[in-house]
């Protein structure tokens, strides 16, 4: 299926799929998405090019992992202005499924990811992993894949779907990329689409609220107590934030720490109306 | 390392079996099991050998698949016995991991699957299916093998590994093979080893009262009901027989039927003192 001057092929079910890859050059680099591609996934597609010789981009919003229909509803879709930003960065292979190619008749196994899962995310989104672990485990075995590449935006999904990968003994190394931000700082989320102007303009204040923790943190500020008050002090500043929570957490474990030590997670939700943000900054 | 004539590979790690199956001839058949190897697992090898270039045999008693510390405490092991059967049986490679291995440190993982892991062994055993879906994902991944080959025996065990298999697009078919019985129509299991000489005299019942309930059916009794208590009233004959369930199921989903009309599994688990045993029999 050409749409630019690069032949990008398109596959839609397993079979397909399989039969794409069974002579594609080896490595190969997988870049998962629910499409809706922004410079974020640009980037890992970029990454995974620059490090593989096949590129594989999966485009599948995943039911499973919504844990409100509402919010499945809403997800914005675009495939045509997809393919068109993998063919101009030279994807070799999209695969982009109906949900029952994914997930098959009588369809019956969930893929759960213990403690990591928990806290974050997990917490404040039942099931969300689990729909996360289960989906990446089948786009895993499908592609084969040496290596599928992560936003760091994501930074719980990126422990989760290693620990996973790790666990399962799937053949595929787990890359996390750099958060990609507007010039203001926002990061970059598909979600960001559902921002009113001001919701927009206040949006920012995610960042301002890690960078505010973390400059404490380099001024030699250890008390996460502390760090996180400093985070919500900031959000108190936006009065169309709404926060969810705000964590300083072991990089390792994500448990609420009592003083940073080590590595550590600086994160946080925040809802702007009824779209809800996070971002993340690791610490050092 | 040579245990016969024939010589036997074995590996303890998940790189030496990556190795050591990295050029091995295609397609690769695997039989799974926990060791104590008996003429069921025999039977499970020679057809592995049969249909494919290379027979691999795990052995790894998988402590998550245990309900109870007591019942893994007692499991028999003798690895040098289930060697030499491997050797003769001209195996190609045999994987018997230590426990890191399967689950390295941090292991957080977990497969479950749904409506057909919970009735019968999964209600009796509670987290015994998730324990048993959780090493098979990972020995399906690891082995990377064509077929795996598993005894009808454990009947719901075979329903829930294809179902994995399948869910999480592992490139492995899963092939049960028939039951395999002493003269007196014990099925084999590892677990006869604790039957006392008594209970061991006593054990054929399971298979008797399965035959009798076949026999109703075939004699036109349609009643699940009925043909339940068929097998409960057999059962009743021998005193050392202690009851768990008798279950006469719909062959696909295994629900409890009211009436047999199709494919169904006529099934019973029985405790001969400390000692558990499952039996079934496939309709038609």
């Amino acid at each position: 299926m050409a749409t630019s001057e690069v032949q990008l092929e398109v596959v839609r079910t397993r079979g397909e799929l399989r039969r794409a890859l069974a002579a594609a050059p080896r490595p190969i680099g997988l870049v998962p998405t629910m499409g809706w591609l922004h410079e974020g996934h640009r980037s890992l597609i970029q990454r995974a090019r620059s490090e593989n010789a096949t590129t594989v981009v999966t485009i599948f919003v995943n039911p499973r992992q919504f844990n409100s229909p509402e919010d499945l509803a809403r997800y914005p879709r675009s495939e045509g202005r997809d393919l068109a930003i993998c063919a101009e960065e030279a994807v070799d292979l999209v695969f982009a499924p109906p949900v029952d190619e994914v997930y098959p008749p009588g369809f019956d196994t969930t893929v759960s990811i213990g403690a990591v899962g928990q806290p974050l995310e997990g917490a404040a989104r039942p099931g969300h992993f689990e729909g996360v672990a289960t989906v990446v485990a089948i786009l895993f075995a499908l592609v084969g894949a040496d290596r599928a590449y992560f936003g760091q935006k994501d930074a719980q999904q990126v422990m989760v779907v290693r620990r996973m990968a790790i666990d399962l003994a799937l053949p595929t190394d787990v890359i996390a990329c750099p958060t990609v931000r507007e010039a203001d700082g926002l990061a970059l989320s598909s979600r960001n689409v559902h921002l009113s102007a001001a919701e927009r303009e206040a949006a920012p204040i995610l960042h301002r609220a890690l960078l505010a923790a973390r400059s404490r943190w380099a001024a030699g500020e250890r008390s996460a107590k502390t760090l996180r008050q400093v985070m919500s002090d900031e959000l108190a500043l936006e009065p169309l934030a709404k926060v969810e929570y705000t964590s300083v957490a072991d990089g390792q474990t994500l448990r609420e720490l009592a003083r940073v030590d080590g590595a550590a997670l600086l994160s946080l939700a925040v809802r702007f109306g009824s779209t809800r943000l996070i971002d993340n900054e690791p610490l050092p």
